[in-house]
């Protein structure tokens, strides 16, 4: 229970957030615990209908998760491995696309439905709005079927948005009209992001930012970015997302954001706050906001 | 400086506030502190801001004051009485017109225009979107220029709407298209309210709402306003006021409320919180929203 | 190859059909061969892009198959029986999903696409547009996680079709926004056809239509069905598909037909020739058009 | 009759025509037998049709012919002629005049009407829309009211054909609003080609198309016409339509047809198969399509 | 030359009228002298510019007159009567034609382009907007090519007006899409007139309006047109006019006028001054306006 | 009374002018007499709903007068020079605004609607559409609160004008939305004429026009103003007011007009004939028109 003055505080002091992302686009990339744990879910598309409610524009990339590797080792597929990466085989990616495109896609969408946001569940094959190539391992080898993006063709985004639905998509397309590729989500995101030239790209994963000596990094700009180039502080898994987070920031997305998941409300508190609570990336240095 | 817990907590529960006011039209009478004292004032304009910038369409009717007692007195000039009533003669009616659609008008729309806010200040004039008639005392003595409403063209104020302007109005109006009436605030916001079908009606004044025994009455319904009639409880002032709700009932308007515009943040607080802050009138009884 | 003279000549035989079909919508339920069998399929495409391409809007339904069993059976699930029919548990609803909203659906879209038409895959969990209630069998055991119709939503189906989209729908939906059922494609495609006021329902299938005594019925009225009522020269799988045309044509479609999937282009043949080669069904007869 | 597979086989081909045509707008210059042989006229028409219903904008320009002649005899008056070439004089204008834009413009016009297309008969005189000068003889020499086109103003065209009717055009104009003037029909299909940048300018007369040493010319680049220069096989008739056909390439129009009117259906045929029946003109060679 | 006084005068006094006329339809029905006599031609050229630049959509139909038979007699054709009637044999139909579409109709046409208005040519062919049936002598003798008006589509006119457009009408229109009828022009004008629910319908002759005893009537209204039946000071000329005038009131249109088209902007005159020129015909008396 | 002859000369001779301006914008400063004179009132506001009428969308902007000294006087205030110049301090800015905006500016909005002319009452406040700095004299002194603009936001005039309403100007603007500010009206008139790129600016005032030795100047262009630079012949008021014209003339505005307010529809005559009767400044000379 809040007391009335820091309820009326907190809607006056969101007004010139309001005021700024109104009519904007945003791509929130969902991963980890937001995905799966359930207060975690229902805390996340609380905030996603109270963007969409006020007006902004929001799109969602999902990724998957064990859901798929649980499926396969029910079926008794043994996974493959090409230089330590998981070979995509077409049976791997029947059930990677039955469990995203599916399972978890039209949870999501359903759920947004029980809040009501009117949620249209896609994946790249839906009119054929993201284009790929064959990806392969950096030494060149055929890691199946893994996509690369190399266009996104935002007319079905656009509108759908127009129609005020909420665009919910799934990081799977074909190649050819006949076989399913996999394709990593956070590249999904940026992509579209940069197509769309939005105004935020969000990832949402488990972590709280960007950590360096165990601090997060509030806010940093692109250069600084790429002075972490070979900085060993920074681990695996968040090298290529800075990888898409410069990308997306040279094709014109004006903030790439790393938020936490787990963290009731965090994609609100990040975007409605002055300080936040997640790292923000910008292409230079600027106040806040 | 209020927590972040507290901040999401509080734009989260005026979600479903947001949702149902969205596309409705608010009118709102302003007066009293909230047309007078500085903070009061900006305390308002920022929740009118707010209001509009979530979506919602706002239509303000602001009333006079002591400004043009003031000024009347200042030229020397003699009020004179009919049964008690303040007779306006025309050079009376000339004063409250500069005072009001010149002075206090022009004052709420340039402060609007600070925060943001396209605002533009109308009369009845305007347009000659308020038709009147000469209203008499209640044994049919003349009172001057003082007008009863016949007829609200709400054309111009939908053409504003539309464009995503503020219309201020200011309760003047003209008789013939040469003589300047007089007209209650209370009575035009009513009138505008009910022409509009509003979904609320809102009159600011420097009390809480409506107080019986010293207590404030959260909500009430048409049949339990009208077993009022007659009770002593109920102050002069109150009266008419209390008239003007039941026939915005009637007409179709949604909800009426009483707030106190010293209050800071008043109107937030009564049209997102689930108890709200004043007195609040629907047709018939059902929980408050 | 055809000589010219037939070339010429079949367009303008196709002249009336067109002038009379455009811009009406039409629903194709597509099952067995058509969804399985890969010239059928093509061939269904095909027809399909014709159809857009003349200008008629097209709304697909599309229903299963064995596929569900085998993707069951491959997980050691052992099917449960109520009253000769099989029940749905929470498990087998969720492999149903997953291979028809995750597989046949995205499979039948990507194809779509390679053919240069816009297809957009939906369940009734998206924009939450089919609504139901559980379906209990006739003597009123629980089937499970089976669902009945209670409502239409035609706003995001009207929605893709303005934008150029074709629809195709998996015959899914959720219950309160996390239970997820299964429902008869026949039924989807029928609600669908009635709650848009379609020209032509058309139920693709493995044979020719309805045969009575061997003979392809092809024309029947809506009091020439309800007089087969109780003959028993109707099969078991024609009874409920006859349910569903009667309700359809009450509910205001203009014709149902009965299509084979398996004859290359039947589509066009019984929507662009004198004769058809299917069975079609009208509230009163009148000369096939 | 024709059978079912070759029905469905025709519409099929035809699907990939249907794509590439739809919304462009096509300008059919017709002469000859398509406007005096009533089953070449019906046949015109039916082709007419199918493509206004599959969505393409068609534009008619038609000439005259004997019937002017006819009527000039009829009334007794003797032509005149300038260095072998036909003088017009003012009668010979209001003769012309009558018989184009009075009985062979308005029967086309009502012919049309019946097979279920809204035709609207135009002259250039019609919202002033083809603008002329005088035309003189090689020689210099007056040749009485001739005119050459010097703009056309598309914009009742455009209107029309939005409107979904189809605009039928009477090669006459005014200079000066008093005087009437005559013009070749085939420079009035070629400017308004030209000036709509069409997709399509199809010129129909009595001959199956460019003939070279008795031998149908298929297909012709811009250059290769340019070739024919001062090529003694090119007879007298043909000249002009080349040059017409050399000035709409370089205006943008895509491709310029030549087809024999008298052949049923030549135009579906032409522009629906792939070897097409007539003559081909594109600015540079490609394939046909 | 006007002094200054006498211009400002005018132009405030045409005011009422403007308001009055602004957006409404016209149909004015034009013969005799305004057709033929360059002068009084130039005048109602001028006034019908006038009408459509302040906003009036203005509709033109014209009748023909002694050209079709001096064309008929230069081609030797003999009359043939039919109770006195002129049977319309089909070559009469077509001189018709010639003559009233081809010549007329077009003159009208580009005369007005080169004052400045946009005007488009129709006969009841085009987009097949008159639809008739042959008409009879009183005694039911054939009287030949000679139409009654069944039913007029103002689709096109209403699309041509939008667009800034005149349509001037020939009263010709087809009976099966190949025979050529002619028809009154009167009752072209009253059924366009009745069809559109036009605010004026003006009979534009050589006479100044309904004269009674070498009297214009300057008003009459409905009543009174019906108590003049059998009047014999009613000329024959004025029989069917008058009929049309009850016809076209009856449908809906507010006011009739007769004015003489040899007096000089007698249009103007008529439609705005108090007084008028000529007659006015309404459904029930009341003041001239 | 006026002769019929003279009645259709004057209209059909406004017809050039009519069509010229048709669809343009024109400014008007209202001054002087047309201001406060009754019958100069009428006859201005009955040209302006002459001119709106017939198409041209009018702006309206008026000064002040005597009125604001009278209030002034009465409340005993004592005006202060600063170099010659009249001080304006916070409570002349007061007073000026009522005067201004409430008085003035709501009886011409009030009189324009008895004339059936939609006219809303606009000061630079409303919606901020006025910006302003402080004006210092021309030896930098402090003038008080008096403006100097430095733009016009056109939205809000283009918004009431697309809606069909007359915006009339009130030269008040605020600085900081706190503190009011005077502006001269000439300004206001030229900037919003520059600002909205007008075919004509007009202004209105006691003279006739431009007077050189006592001689009315009829037309004059941009270099001849520029020659007369220095020219004492050129009294005081006139100076500034051809400043306002040059700079209007130079940022596009086709024409300005000096007229004179007392002279019984000096609007219209200016406008609508071949003469004038006031000054017309163009940019380089040309004939009147």
């Amino acid at each position: 229970m809040i007391d009335n003055n820091k309820v009326s505080q907190a809607l006056i002091d969101s007004l010139p957030y309001l005021r700024k992302f109104k009519q904007e686009t945003i791509v929130v990339k969902i991963g980890g615990a937001a995905l799966f744990k359930e207060n975690s879910k229902e805390s996340l598309i609380a905030d996603l209908c109270y963007l969409i409610t006020v007006g902004i524009r929001v799109v969602v990339v999902h990724g998957g998760g064990k859901d798929a590797d649980q499926l396969s080792k029910a079926l008794g597929r043994e996974p493959r491995f090409v230089e330590g990466l998981r070979y995509t085989s077409p049976e791997d990616a029947e059930i990677v696309e039955m469990v995203f495109s599916g399972k978890l896609n039209k949870a999501l969408v359903a759920l947004c439905t029980t809040h009501g946001v009117k949620a249209v569940g896609l994946s790249g094959k839906d009119a054929g709005f993201i284009e790929i190539e064959p990806r392969s391992s950096s030494k060149g080898e055929d890691l199946g079927q893994v996509g690369r993006i190399t266009k996104v063709n935002v007319g079905i985004l656009n509108h759908l948005l127009d129609g005020g639905y909420l665009p919910i998509i799934s990081p799977i397309a074909s190649l050819d009209g006949h076989s399913t590729y996999n394709i990593n989500a956070d590249e999904v995101a940026a992509s579209v992001a940069s197509a769309m030239k939005c105004g935020k790209l969000i990832f949402m994963s488990d972590v709280d930012g960007l950590m360096l000596d165990d601090k997060l990094i509030s806010e940093m700009d692109l250069k600084e970015i790429e002075n972490l180039a070979g900085d060993s502080r920074v681990s695996g898994g968040m090298l290529p997302k800075l990888q898409f987070t410069t990308e997306a920031l040279r094709s014109g997305v004006r903030d790439v954001h790393f938020i936490n998941g787990s963290l009731p409300h965090s994609m609100l508190l990040e975007l409605f706050t002055d300080k936040g609570v997640g790292s923000k990336f910008t292409y230079s240095r600027r106040k806040r906001d």
